[in-house]
């Protein structure tokens, strides 16, 4: 089973990374960008065949090592 | 309008920072993990309301800056 994990950063963290990149889009001269924040995207192959458990261990993954959840929001879809 | 670009690593292209994930995974006692990649996702705020030109301008971006088409695809999501 797939899974695919996109961690994104809460609202009202600093996101110095996504203000570069809008930067430079400007620069390159894209005027219409309002805002660019950046996260991570994991996919995963998990051998579990079994859904809900698969959810639920995927889920474990971001707790402990995937996601810091002090700033950090997680989505898992199971593909 | 709402963007959301999904850029990931093309088949056959080494992901070290994924084989790193994948052995803490492991480490941490999650033992039915097949394997896991690593992208980048990227939320953007376009002030521009017309769907079909905000598609046509985030791919020009996708293109210029924000994925290295040689080693990686990327999906855009208009929400």
């Amino acid at each position: 089973m797939k899974a695919r994990v996109i961690v994104t950063l809460k609202n009202g963290v600093l996101d110095p990374q996504g203000k570069a990149i809008e930067g430079a889009l400007g620069g390159l001269g894209f005027s219409d960008i309002g805002s660019v924040r950046q996260g991570k995207v994991f996919d995963l192959d998990l051998t579990s065949t079994d859904k809900a458990a698969a959810e639920a261990e995927v889920a474990q993954m971001c707790e402990k090592l995937l996601a810091n959840t002090v700033i950090e929001n997680y989505v898992i879809e199971l593909l």
